[in-house]
């Protein structure tokens, strides 16, 4: 561990680049290394750093910036030298030092939410003024009302999505239709060049696929993929930039809209639940950075606490919204992104997923003429006419398809990751991202025409419900079975796999179709363009869901029980079991959007827990993955198996860059030049300016140091600015606080003090450094904390541990 | 808040009532109340203290137990006297400090369960020795296996209920139809005497319920009622005694067949919960208590914390097999009983509930002859035919019937609460109890047989799908409507009440029957008998629903939306919103055992929300209201009210009895006998016998120390003991920890020591004096704490705040 361990502490590395150039080598005249520093004289400069910022940091290991003698050491606190002990020490230059983690060092810089309130003296204040018992009911009102609006605004928005994609992509294969029927080569021998169609056919993909690649490459890369990583994430507590921006929904939704009409391997799904989260935190907040616009409104919710309580509401009201399945969406949302959880949230989540189910319906009813005014349900992945039944027997082969889909998901999500990083050494560059997503939109393409020139697999009309049934090389009454799979949205394609009746296709089209799909998907999954992968892996499945029972249909042809629609929606569930490695929530949305009975959860639960567990035994799942491979410090569920047997004091990080409960604005303003951690002791009854081996009184963030110093909340003027600060005050910077190269030069308050005690959090959770890592992380993860102290025995700082402490190792 | 301490402080009171009367007056030479005793000195005796133990305790208000001046009080450290610094101090009596608290007094004493994991130093080493892989995943293999028993023994247990009470209600409805069908006197003038009937249902409604209510008030009267508001305290945190023990499960199942059978206005569903909670508890410890049998499998499960996750599985598995609604199930546990989520758990609970669903409905199928095979769901309250439809314009109706729910369950709360605190007050006596559950068994039957005799509800045969049509003083092709409804099990009734075609029921007949049911059921849940809340609620909610649509149609005879079996489900719905205020795992167990679609769900939750709304502004829901009655003290979701901008030193408890690092056997040992507190802290740094201001370094638990006692695990024979100590001599005595006064006199022991480094908690969570209360609240909610030490900027003991401080006020 010591290896790890250098003299800056670098528990959260600010996303601020000018920031984390700390310190700058020309502002340190004399750097030389501590070798009086008890335990960490067995230190290694720290090998796999790249990257400017970290390159800067790991390049000045082992440097103090002070000419004075070190004097830090908790081994020797009694020794107490003849310093300054009066509070007029600014002219003394602070003491740093720096740590950094190999792994760390080569990471993107993902800071922490406050997820924690801090209650500070301010706060207690305001809570004091608004003790009444009708503050807290109208804030509960208010509570109520935002969720609504959420998912109001939230439905709106996938409603727009929902139809701007379907009349597009009803207008692209009717176009594409028609052109088919003009050039196909006749029996007669007439003229007819299949080219033009195909050629029609890539001119309609690459551009809307260009177009919406270059947007997400150029306007906002944070949009790419399905979102869902990211909000998971940010529910989590890791501070993914952007992600929750107007812009970043604009670029999205347009984004999905091009990705899926230009025919990408992708659904619209993970978007729409993407645009919930940025509604539900758009709304709530009351305001909006990007239009630099504050409606004054909801002022008491501005902080990262009930922020990620919205956001959940807004995922879980995307999710109804996305598949018409309120009960789905609320698990979703406790499934895969909810990190907190308590019963009145889990209440409010509902109500907000059901108003949006409720609103979507109204107005995709109104739109498609249905005035009968008539409830149905939404069943986006089409309504079973008859109640799937089951028999015992099936069980087994329920068991096996969930097998498979845990073997062919965990082989997806291994090929993508490899297929992902692939990308991420050898297309740096913009324009290859674009140019990359145009490859693959040509590919399916391509495949697609081969595929429908070279099977002949021709049904007769009147069968099956496709709208645009291409005749191609088939008889009169006939169609191409082979181009109905390839002549529509993805979804629709999901929704014929399960509905088509018996024979709509060859075993051979099938199994085509089946290991096309799961290429393009796995080529198409990291692509620059923002897409979620819900659909083609449904899709996926539930085509080789459908051969397998085709399949077995033809050796056993009496066996009357393999209706391949049930067989296309369990492979579709064991596939997707066996990618995303959600099982309640898959299910229950699984049967919301296919009407199917709450008898038929069996064999879907059956069907996904086997995928499930086949495919965790070999890796994570598909978001998992992701928010892995960018190095997103995510807390899981259980703290690592290597942590079990550590203790604290393995894992902190130490010495701590503190500050004095009444420190010179000098110290301060020096400190957050200097380095770039988010929190910092408070300390008390401290000798000189042996400020980490104070006594513990509290935390303070930076950007509560930052507003101090930007106010000039200091000592000597107190009487001016006490009156007219409040909590409000630094809520009114949330959530972009200013960086310290916006605080002028201290100049003629050089000699000014602070007094932190009325903006300190007062009460930091506090460990002991024996104390066990995985009751520290219970602890961490139970409180939803940022920063954890450890204390030794006399309430003295022994260290600080962060979310990243769980993480590398 | 100064006037409820005194000097004991009594943050876990003992059930054992020996240990209770604490401290006897006759040990008690000199008792002269504190007066140097800072803030504490403005106390007022209390004054609502009622029964032997608390009387005791209450009337020792102010008393040291020492000859020695007290040397309290923080506010004066710094004043150290003479006294004696080395270890041997045991001559020298303990002081001893009294609280008691003016709403603890007057309560039964529940403890708390300790499901903070004590990771002292023999636990860490036991982690160390399992550290690897190989051991971790035994233990989750073991534990997944656990969880299936659990569910398959869980449905066994419901089948057994099930098919009893089916078989016998059969018997004796049959036995009664007969007997009208004899003795109705016919219109020819023939002799028959419909008192014979009579007294025959009066018979057989009155040995059973005689039969249960004796088992129950003589045998184990903790399985009166459903269950689940004592698994949900238990859940909750809050030992209630023998709820988990295999003498409760028999008494209550056969408590729950003889009421149901009985012809009692009560459901079997709540009770199963209880079951599945007994049999999780059971098999995860592989011991027996009540057989004296120790399977020594398991044993790593032998704490509250894991026995928790297990219950609460089996609560699930409960639910599920209840109603055969294993998302439901999940959801009720996760909505209603959860008070501590992770997703692992989530998981595990829904592979239990749906094991139990499985195993029940083969069971089921067997048992019904039904040998295709064919997994048909259970569907408890009968499955709709056709899907069920709405129209938008039916939505304000459903909120009209939920609010109808919900101030109908509102009433029938407060009145049952009524009923039950004159029970209390008027009815002590175990025969009174028996008794009176008779006369309500009485006036049930009596009140049915009028309503048969009196109302004249002829309809024809062959409509109705009910078992024992008796035709009374109807013509040859009819039945009589009102004998129909009674003729039968509650749930019978309401399956009646969902399914029966429209014009089964004249108005009159329901609108008394559902007066008279509202009744009967109010009066019918708090008797001394084991029977759930649901199915009376249901039936009457059914009844209601179904009304309102047949007056309606009546008014408006061209609405044919206006299906009465749809009315009746969502005023079922409603009615359960209105007393049980659960939304969406009620709405989720009624779609699943009726079989509606998810598209119902909407109506459904509209009804639910509007019901819990406004039955929310009168009252709690009828469980939560029984645990407020029973002063269980269970942690809310939030803090009280109440508690906002209050400080931990406003609700802490100090002095705190505390017990030095090292301290003396003597010591420990009066300590013990003299107050009953559970947790105590571990203190270091101590002058003399000032034990209340040594620095905190950890906390023990009382049945540690008494293990300590009865083990002889002292310094002085170290040698002994201490190879074959480890961390499961103190798991061997789980959970029934011996008292006190199991532990011999010390006499040759007297000068004995205990190093009790090794046996205490190191890492007790600590919070500052100043922290505010909504705070420590959530701290102590989310780990699911016992005792929280408050201490000072020195880390030394400020005061103990526990599961009380947080309910009483």
């Amino acid at each position: 561990m010591d290896d790890r361990r250098t003299l800056i502490n670098l528990d959260d590395e600010s996303s601020d680049e000018e920031d984390a150039i700390v310190p700058q080598p020309k502002t340190l005249p004399s750097s030389k290394p501590v070798q009086n520093f008890g335990d960490y004289q067995n230190e290694e400069p720290s090998t796999s750093s790249s990257g400017g910022a970290a390159q800067s940091i790991s390049g000045n290991n082992h440097l103090i910036d002070s000419d004075q003698p070190p004097l830090l050491g908790n081994n020797a606190p009694e020794i107490a030298p003849n310093t300054q002990i009066n509070g007029n020490v600014n002219d003394s230059e602070p003491i740093f030092h720096l740590r950094s983690r190999t792994a760390a060092a080569s990471t993107p810089n993902y800071e922490s939410l406050d997820y924690e309130v801090c209650e500070n003296t301010l706060f207690q204040d305001e809570q004091r003024k608004r003790l009444t018992e009708r503050f807290s009911l109208r804030k509960d009102v208010i509570r109520w009302i935002i969720f609504i609006q959420i998912g109001v605004i939230t439905a709106l928005i996938a409603c727009t999505i929902d139809i701007i994609i379907e009349e597009l992509s009803a207008r692209k294969y009717s176009f594409l239709y028609d052109s088919v029927q003009k050039n196909v080569p006749l029996s007669d021998g007439s003229s007819g060049d299949l080219v033009i169609p195909y050629l029609y056919w890539l001119l309609l993909s690459i551009v809307p696929v260009a177009f919406g690649a270059a947007m997400v490459t150029y306007i906002e890369p944070i949009t790419a993929g399905s979102g869902i990583p990211q909000v998971k994430s940010y529910l989590n507590g890791v501070k993914i930039p952007r992600i929750v921006r107007i812009k970043t929904l604009a670029v999205k939704a347009i984004g999905v809209i091009t990705s899926v009409v230009g025919g990408l391997a992708g659904g619209k799904e993970g978007p729409m639940i993407h645009a919930g989260a940025v509604v539900a935190a758009g709304i709530s907040q009351g305001k909006s950075t990007t239009f630099v616009k504050d409606f004054r409104v909801f002022k008491a919710f501005r902080d990262d606490h009930e922020k990620r309580d919205f956001v959940l509401g807004g995922g879980a009201a995307g999710v109804s919204a996305a598949f018409g399945a309120p009960i789905g969406g609320m698990l979703f949302s406790l499934e895969e992104a909810a990190s907190f959880w308590n019963q009145n949230l889990i209440w409010r989540t509902l109500v907000a997923s059901i108003i949006s189910v409720f609103t979507l319906n109204i107005v995709l009813s109104a739109y498609h003429g249905l005035n009968d005014f008539t409830f149905t349900g939404l069943f986006n992945l089409g309504k079973f006419d008859q109640p799937l039944k089951f028999d015992y027997f099936e069980l087994p082969i329920f068991m096996f398809l969930g097998v498979t889909g845990g073997l062919l998901g965990a082989a997806w999500n291994s090929l993508n990751t490899k297929i992902n990083n692939f990308r991420k050494r050898f297309i740096p560059w913009k324009i290859g991202k674009v140019i990359e997503a145009v490859v693959v939109a040509m590919m399916g393409v391509t495949l697609a025409c081969l595929m429908i020139y070279f099977i002949n697999d021709c049904r007769p009309l009147g069968n099956d419900p496709t709208n645009n049934p291409v005749q191609l090389f088939c008889e009169d009454n006939e169609y191409n079975a082979v181009a109905a799979l390839w002549f529509q949205t993805p979804e629709a394609t999901v929704r014929s796999l399960f509905h088509d009746p018996p024979g709509s296709h060859k075993i051979l089209t099938l199994a085509l179709f089946t290991v096309v799909y799961y290429v393009l998907s796995c080529a198409t999954f990291g692509l620059n363009v923002s897409l979620g992968v819900f659909i083609p892996t449904a899709l996926v499945g539930a085509a080789w869901g459908r051969l397998l029972a085709m399949i077995t249909f033809y050796m056993f042809p009496e066996a009357e029980f393999l209706h391949p629609g049930k067989y296309a929606l369990i492979g579709a569930a064991a596939n997707l079991g066996g990618v995303l490695r959600m099982t309640i929530s898959l299910s229950v949305i699984l049967m919301e959007t296919t009407g199917v009975e709450s008898s038929f959860f069996f064999p879907l639960i059956i069907a996904l827990i086997s995928a499930k567990w086949v495919g965790d035994y070999f890796n994570e799942g598909i978001y998992d993955t992701q928010i892995q491979v960018n190095h997103v410090p995510m807390l899981t569920w259980e703290p690592l198996p290597q942590y079990k047997g550590l203790t604290a004091k393995e894992i902190l990080s130490s010495p701590v860059v503190c500050i004095k409960l009444r420190d010179s604005a000098h110290y301060i303003y020096q400190m957050l030049k200097k380095c770039d951690h988010n929190g910092f002791p408070v300390v008390d009854d401290v000798q000189g300016n042996r400020r980490s081996e104070g006594r513990v009184c509290g935390i303070i963030l930076r950007s509560q140091l930052i507003v101090i110093l930007l106010k000039s909340l200091y000592v000597e003027n107190k009487r001016f600015w006490l009156p007219e600060t409040s909590i409000q005050t630094f809520r009114d910077v949330y959530p972009r606080y200013p960086s310290i190269k916006s605080v002028r030069k201290l100049d003629d308050k050089i000699n000014y003090t602070v007094d932190l005690s009325m903006f300190m959090n007062p009460s930091p959770v506090r460990v002991n450094p024996h104390d066990s890592v995985p009751r520290i992380f219970q602890i961490f993860r139970a409180l939803g904390l940022r920063h954890l102290l450890v204390i030794n025995n006399e309430n003295r700082i022994a260290g600080i541990i962060t979310r990243r402490d769980f993480i590398y190792k």
